[in-house]
């Protein structure tokens, strides 16, 4: 839904289906650490070549993995596989959201973000450094720096959210109290939700009901002076 | 993987199966906005009620709903359906990183979160008073500075998560020039990304190959003099 992935060959939905596929998951846990072949694949995971073509065939297709040839000093060339970008999903249930995100990694513009968080400043110049560490011992020392960081910040994030979490369950309370039914209640979340702008194409989305449905228990709301409809 | 997820009725893995499939994710995004039951469900969506009853099963099972039942005014008691906890799954996949977690959301010790973040303070007073507020463009008001923040701390995210990639990215380098073989770079790669130490059996897990193998490759990238083994 919040997706801020820029070129859109891949889509929160084809991910999650992709992803629903055990042997997929191996498959991209496989290239995760270095680009496979086809034959390689299929009898590390035990599982047919056929099948395994198909799998990478749909990874291909989501823009997941790459192919290229590659010859062999003997026999004929092998077609490997490789994940050619970094993406990272993220899936939120709870008894008030729903939510999925996708994102690409941050590699923008610094500046900003280290006046935010000062204390990432550090990092620029360490990894900057990494580059020169030819022993895997002290790139040990580093990633470990940096996990550390990952989990203050993911803590942080969490924090958010539970506060998230805390405001849309006022948001529901103040529902009931007006007398609100199910849909009207779902369309105020969901305008809550999205900072208090969101289009009527958007909501019907969301909310699985038709546009012209969204629109006229917007204009309910309206009359009830509890949303301003723009 | 790095489940941080305590009572264990949901893992990764299945949830990832109960994801893959479409109509459950739009059961959970109906739940997400208060209780339905089946038959409500199954006429929304579109689909049969032995098919919805199925799924519902399933997402029992994994402990992301409950039942409950509630009588009518009318006619025979109703079995609701309902989300009982709030999760956050990701999945990171790169070039040289396949990872998932699950969490629950935070509700720890804020001391030392604030500590870290003194810029989350704020949001402590200002969600505390929002269980006051009865107007939803107040709370929408609330809920917008808290989107805020969660944009800004989820690019510091992906910036550590950046930052991470730059130095596996050496340590696969610095294999490469070490003359390692795809096991190797794979082990080396692991331990490099779990700071240093993980057990042989989280390696053969996540590797995909024989606690054995990992034994023997271990010792081999020890006689090399690239990692101690303890």
């Amino acid at each position: 839904m919040n997706g801020r992935y820029g070129d859109t060959m891949v889509d929160e939905d084809k991910l999650f289906n992709l992803l629903g596929n055990e042997t997929r998951r191996m498959i991209l846990r496989m290239l995760s650490s270095g680009p496979c072949y086809t034959t390689e694949i299929a009898e590390k995971l035990n599982v047919g070549q056929k099948a395994i073509n198909e799998h990478m065939r749909l990874l291909q297709e989501a823009g997941l993995v790459d192919l290229y040839v590659q010859k062999q000093s003997r026999g004929s060339p092998r077609k490997y596989f490789k994940i050619n970008k970094s993406v990272r999903l993220e899936f939120f249930i709870g008894p008030y959201r729903f939510d999925t995100s996708l994102a690409k990694l941050f590699d923008g513009d610094f500046k900003k973000l280290f006046l935010e968080f000062p204390q990432l400043k550090e990092f620029e110049e360490k990894v900057k450094k990494s580059r020169h560490i030819r022993e895997i011992s002290k790139l040990s020392l580093v990633f470990d720096s940096l996990n550390e960081e990952h989990a203050k910040i993911t803590q942080a994030k969490d924090y958010i959210e539970h506060k998230m979490d805390q405001v849309r369950q006022q948001c529901i309370s103040v529902c009931d109290q007006l007398g609100l039914d199910d849909t009207e209640k779902r369309i105020v979340l969901e305008i809550v939700s999205a900072g208090g702008v969101v289009s009527t194409k958007q909501l019907a989305e969301r909310l699985n009901i038709g546009e012209d449905r969204a629109i006229s228990v917007l204009s309910v709301l309206e009359d009830k002076g509890i949303l301003l409809t723009q």
